[in-house]
């Protein structure tokens, strides 16, 4: 068995080459996938029951086994994915900007690969192929490392890349798959800054923190939405009802969800048992502060009391956490305290107060009347996306090809010196 | 004394009030700092004085010493870099792209601070106030950590910063300066995730891996600078001697100054005897491989035997290692096995070769035809920089203001749904 450093030294490798292969290349690799997915379906099919067996023995939750369950229907899924990837425009060699100084330099910032990226995450089997193949669009090299649980399902996917790779003419090292389950080797990989680039860790917190904890390699974080709706006094009641519902209900297991409900008090009377009906309908328990409970208790709506951690809490689920602010200045710095920087969103018809939130509230997306549920990288148009970043640096918000890309300066000169020229 | 805990919590807390400020605020702020730096200079001085007691007493190198030391024009000089500052463009706000999508929706990708930054860096006083000032133009907080050598001048330049921020109706906790020497204030710094968004520490390679090992922020990183010269088949000659000899020598002691030559084999024959003289006579030691040291050898050109580390190693000081390779190739997988991916250069009249070169280097800056000694912001046009980042995430090259950025997506909505809206 391969060793975890002698995986990561053959992507470091195989990157250098990755990096300058044209789009028609990468592309025939990523169809080669697509296709041996599907010819081999009944093969990764049986391993995932191999793996399926033994999370029911495990007594893994519904939830997570329908997770892991790959089907015929599910491997067609994964391979159009595949296909719509290939149909990206490639980011790589894009000029971002370019000078020239007045030496007569000439400087372009020009879009390259990051290089080597690892991969973590847990159960899903779909996330292997599909960062293999956007790491590959975006000519990085990449090393995977899926949950325990998928074990033989991603062995018997690595085996669909690695043939769909060597019949395409593209080094196997550029998507390599840890063969192991094992934690200790998850702790080798993390160390290994000189021949990793980027680590993206995709799963719930535990594994995230544990991540950036024990990594010396950058870590692109991919955090938890805790996202919050603020109906302010010029909001149209029926727009806030409206978005309300569809940011707390339309899919309440994602992170672009809504968690917090805020409501300007000069409203609040009017608004809060009108939109605590609409939700309770649709089987929303209601957190409320003291404020927010007095109103609804008047109302004769039920409701749980608040504490201080539900308005930081991701449910993803159907409870909303709800309070009353006295201004849109106070909804920001609400915000701001309780929120996770990732989606939130104003109601108002007045210009002026959208302004502001915009502006401060210090989040990846700020939204001015539409659903936060929006945040995506197919809503935003980048055609595919690997996550949502919750960190400031690199990337923020959806990351798409463009975001698992670096650059470099390419500086063309005739002799330019920083000192007098010796002759 | 206020603990580390607190002074992160209040750079948080003034970070999103900074964050909005308009560009003439931050001006004014910054034309305060310069002011009172140059009203309090006697002050600054005199404790200066007492860092540079204790540095003697400590028997520390002259070069550090110079380092440490400040005088009137120093000062002069340091207040002129934040006039400089001020009249910089201010980034933030900036529309970097726009889109509307197909429902309507109206997005913005807009500049915006990262934040909190935390600095840690050695005995240079001036980087204090240099890091002070391009922090505040782009909006970001910051907490600085200086060395311990430099105590009483931080101590007192901090003194500058605070009375210019008042007197600009700034919040002080803008700029805030680790009122100790102590290691295990870095340390607890370090961890601060929650209220610190990156960490940029400016020093040795011994600072910069402590850092990396300690630090739940994310890091971007200054490393060291091991940047090649290849002197290509078709090189022009009298070029090739010009460039190397800048490269080389017109500052060895920077991290864009080139530690390694390589020459094309079919003219090594020829040029490297020629070379060889032009550096050694202006004293710069050769360290030469086998096949470099026999062509040298018959020349009667005196050298040192190359050993394989010395052609990863950053001497900044006047040695250079030679090799000899066979094509653009092997240059290429050359530099990018032992370079340092910063700056890299070759010289060459052919253009096939020399796109393959710019293609193939993997460093943050690859030159045609021009000296190495360029990477950095002012020579790129940024006018100011913080450094230059070996990192290949969120900024590469030279820092800027505009690195110091982050970015936020605004979105502008009249009522979009995900799923059907429920009226």
């Amino acid at each position: 068995m391969d060793s975890v450093l002698q995986i990561a030294k053959r992507a470091r490798e195989a990157s250098y080459n990755l990096a300058t292969r044209p789009a028609e290349m990468k592309n025939l690799a990523l169809k080669r996938i697509a296709e041996v997915l599907v010819e081999r379906a009944d093969h990764v099919i049986s391993q995932n029951a191999i793996d399926l067996e033994h999370a029911k023995n495990k007594g893994l939750s519904k939830a997570m086994l329908e997770r892991l369950a790959l089907s015929h229907e599910k491997i067609q899924g994964i391979a159009k994915g595949v296909y719509e990837v290939c149909d990206l425009h490639d980011p790589v060699g894009e000029i971002m900007e370019s000078a020239v100084r007045p030496n007569g330099l000439k400087i372009e910032k020009v879009r390259t690969p990051i290089g080597v990226i690892g991969i973590i995450y847990e159960s899903r089997p779909n996330v292997t192929i599909d960062c293999a193949a956007l790491c590959l669009k975006s000519g990085n090299a990449c090393i995977l490392r899926g949950g325990s649980e998928a074990f033989n399902t991603n062995m018997a996917l690595a085996e669909v890349i690695a043939i769909a790779l060597k019949g395409s003419g593209m080094d196997e090292a550029c998507v390599q798959i840890i063969p192991t389950a094992d934690r200790s080797a998850l702790n080798e990989l993390l160390k290994l800054d000189q021949y990793v680039d980027c680590i993206i860790p995709r799963g719930g917190e535990g594994l995230i923190r544990f991540v950036v904890e024990n990594s010396t390699i950058p870590v692109v974080k991919h955090y938890k939405g805790v996202c919050t709706v603020y109906v302010d006094k010029f909001a149209n009641p029926v727009t806030a009802d409206i978005l309300t519902v569809d940011s707390k209900t339309q899919r309440p297991s994602v992170c672009n969800a809504a968690e917090n409900l805020i409501v300007h008090a000069d409203i609040a009377e009017k608004f809060l048992p009108q939109i605590a009906k609409l939700l309770a309908e649709r089987g929303v328990e209601l957190r409320a502060s003291e404020r927010a409970g007095a109103i609804l208790k008047r109302s004769g709506i039920e409701f749980v009391k608040a504490a201080e951690e539900d308005f930081s809490t991701e449910y993803i689920d159907l409870i909303i956490a709800i309070d009353i602010v006295g201004s849109v200045d106070d909804a920001i710095a609400f915000i701001n305290k309780y929120g996770s920087h990732h989606s939130d969103l104003i109601v108002t018809e007045a210009r002026e107060p959208a302004e502001k939130f915009l502006n401060g509230v210090d989040s990846a997306t700020v939204y001015w009347n539409a659903s936060t549920r929006f945040t995506d990288g197919f809503e935003f148009g980048f055609g595919a996306e690997i996550g949502i970043s919750t960190d400031k640096l690199h990337a923020r918000g959806p990351m798409g090809l463009k975001e698992l890309c670096s650059y470099k300066y390419k500086i063309r000169g005739d002799g330019q010196t920083k000192g007098k020229p010796i002759m």
